[in-house]
């Protein structure tokens, strides 16, 4: 018998004991011996809940337990989950977490505590929900060279995205919609604004070069800004818009933005739709592997963190090596990507406008949508950033075009060769 | 240090050798120890190239040698890869491999025969080439009720598949063009026939239910009877046709079938193209998950089997447990599977057709397409194989269509409810 404590009943603690319970034969027979959850920590009572009889407001109840050789910590946020999952570890029992502040921004540190003392770590859920992402990273992709890490981490803003394509809702229907479903919180903030993306984006990059990527480095813009003209004129160009995480690993080094991209409606990604999340893993020798799954959700996540139990459970005296020292990547600066780009203007002289953007940016193509008229559109050439701004900098001098250009940069996976 | 062997250095084997030398520094830093070829068992000689220092035609030397921990068995085929593998574990040797007919048919006892000697018997690329799917599958997802594994298990189908949709090929050509591309052997028959597919399904039906899925008890047919006007009906209806091997764990029992199907072409599963692969898993809690990859090709396949190595490295005095019995599980008759089909017919008398077609089939539309005049083509129920066969049977009596109807199953995820 293998006793568990979890660290908070909320969505994915109660997911948490629900799956354990719900798939009590299953994860028995997995684990060759029954799971039982013997405490669970929460401030709050559940009356009449199952949970009742094994609730404690008290962590020592659990830090003193002997029984207890796995905690599953639920509680999310930085704090008391860090202090508690440090304590845990410091009295010799193992930790599984799907959080992901925790992770990114003391993951590393943790993994060495816990290599130290014999113990684990581990974090399935914290990246993609039920989607098994972390472990064939840390198990099958890195004894080969990941080149590129990329893909749709954050459900609530996928579900928010597809409806503003699909049905042609603004962002603030788009929004209240999720709201109304349970897919966004009432502040969604760290979704919208993309956060959510950016942290785990920084947890696969840190796993794919085994250093700690910094994610407030990562450049991070969320989907609020998002308009209808942005969808049309990408349909136009064949294109579907997602908040996409993108990283790169490059002989220069590395590359990492969570921004809205447009993806080509005939790469794979491009069809994640809803509160489906999709992670590409490019690496030299594998090539492109890429993982299609509930990236939230209560089940899918507890479902996660339960592998993680049922794994702990068959490493009770073995470290499961993670390679993610706590010395810090270098991310490039943003100026020198390569990304193509689509780019909006709206004009004031349509004619000059035309031959300006034919001179400075010389695209393939200049299109109009009848429907908006007074603006134009381009896929610019794959340059670095800064080449881009240069351009469009010369082209604002000529006073043809109002307000600000808009720019939406297009997804493409690593090449190679780079 | 750790030492393997390499049973073969053909495509795969020499695949290993490449991988385990050209990723050493990743290989090293994951397994914690240098991992290196001590000795390539092969009755050819290869002159000039690195590997003739180790070579080997004796197996003896290989089984006696102390130094060797894990052989990786790439001959290929039964016999004599299933004597070697056995005498590898008698021997006390870990065992990995690619080997998909070996693992459908002995897997299970060399499983327990592995398990018994506290050794590891693993075969991550013996389904889905570079894809991580049987590891997930087994530390992942089975802590969770599986209720459907289905999939793109085979490119070489795939590509000619894709080459004949996209590129109006037929079937002789696109086969010619695969072989060309080293994509088909000269012998295609097992991959036209579906019976690789029906192997790796089996081998996934197998881990998902813990017992023996016999393969020659599922429905099998090619892809080899396909054409042009299959592809242009189904594209009018909004499919695309692939091989799948489609398995379904339900309360009834479990079905299994490897045949060319239509699939929605909103389906992420629809995008997999050219020699890519794709499985879709199903569990209860976790909902569905996809894993897109390279089923095949040399480096892919040696990656996938390099991460067996490594894995088996960080396990060398623990048996790594996979649920996978050698009791045998029963399939439910096809008569009883439940698909919806696209079924077309020829006809003599075009009012008559329609008129019957109407009155015993009950279609929701009948689809002419002028390029094929003289056919008639519509969506079954979603139905009973039995049924439809009935209520074709009757269509039959009536003389009026020409030759069999061309029926063609729909693909769609298993209900979670069935």
């Amino acid at each position: 018998m293998i006793y568990v404590a979890i660290l908070g009943y909320g969505v994915v603690g109660s997911g948490i004991w629900q799956v354990l319970a719900q798939n009590r034969t299953y994860i028995e027979r997995k684990a060759s011996q029954p799971i039982e959850v013997k405490r669970v920590l929460d401030t709050r009572k559940f009356p009449g809940n199952p949970v009742e009889k094994v609730l404690t407001s008290d962590y020592a109840d659990i830090l003193k337990d002997k029984d207890i050789q796995i905690i599953a910590e639920a509680i999310g946020g930085l704090e008391p989950a860090y202090s508690y999952v440090k304590q845990a570890l410091l009295a010799n029992k193992h930790v599984c977490t799907s959080n992901k502040e925790l992770v990114i921004k003391h993951g590393a540190e943790l993994l060495a505590l816990a290599k130290e003392r014999g113990l684990n770590f581990m974090f399935e859920a914290s990246v993609g929900g039920g989607i098994p992402i972390v472990r064939p990273m840390n198990l099958s992709l890195t004894t080969d060279e990941v080149i590129g890490v990329a893909g749709i981490l954050n459900g609530t803003t996928n579900y928010i995205l597809t409806q503003m394509s699909m049905v042609n809702k603004n962002f603030e229907e788009a929004l209240a919609e999720a709201q109304e479903r349970g897919y966004a919180e009432k502040n969604p903030t760290a979704d919208v604004e993309g956060y959510d993306s950016c942290r785990k984006l920084a947890i696969l990059l840190s796993l794919a070069i085994g250093r700690q990527v910094n994610y407030e480095a990562i450049h991070t813009e969320g989907i609020t800004a998002l308009t209808q003209e942005d969808f049309a004129f990408a349909t136009h160009f064949g294109y579907v818009i997602k908040l996409m995480a993108d990283g790169r690993i490059t002989s220069m080094g590395i590359e990492a933005l969570t921004v809205p991209m447009l993806i080509h409606s005939s790469h794979p990604l491009s069809m994640v739709a809803d509160v489906f999340n999709g992670v590409l893993v490019q690496a030299r020798m594998t090539d492109s592997v890429m993982f299609f799954g509930r990236g939230a959700g209560k089940l899918p996540t507890a479902s996660a963190v339960v592998s993680d139990i049922v794994d702990i459970s068959k490493h009770l005296d073995q470290h499961i090596e993670h390679i993610w020292s706590t010395e810090s990547a270098m991310l490039l600066p943003l100026s020198s990507y390569r990304r193509q780009k689509m780019i909006r203007v709206s004009f004031n002289d349509r004619e000059r406008a035309m031959s300006l953007i034919q001179e400075y940016m010389e695209p393939a193509s200049i299109v109009e949508i009848s429907e908006y008229s007074g603006q134009l559109a381009w896929l610019s050439q794959c340059e670095p950033e800064n080449k881009t701004i240069e351009k469009l900098a010369r082209l604002a001098e000529s006073k043809v075009f109002i307000g600000e250009p808009r720019i939406l940069r297009i997804f493409e996976p690593t090449k190679s060769d780079e």
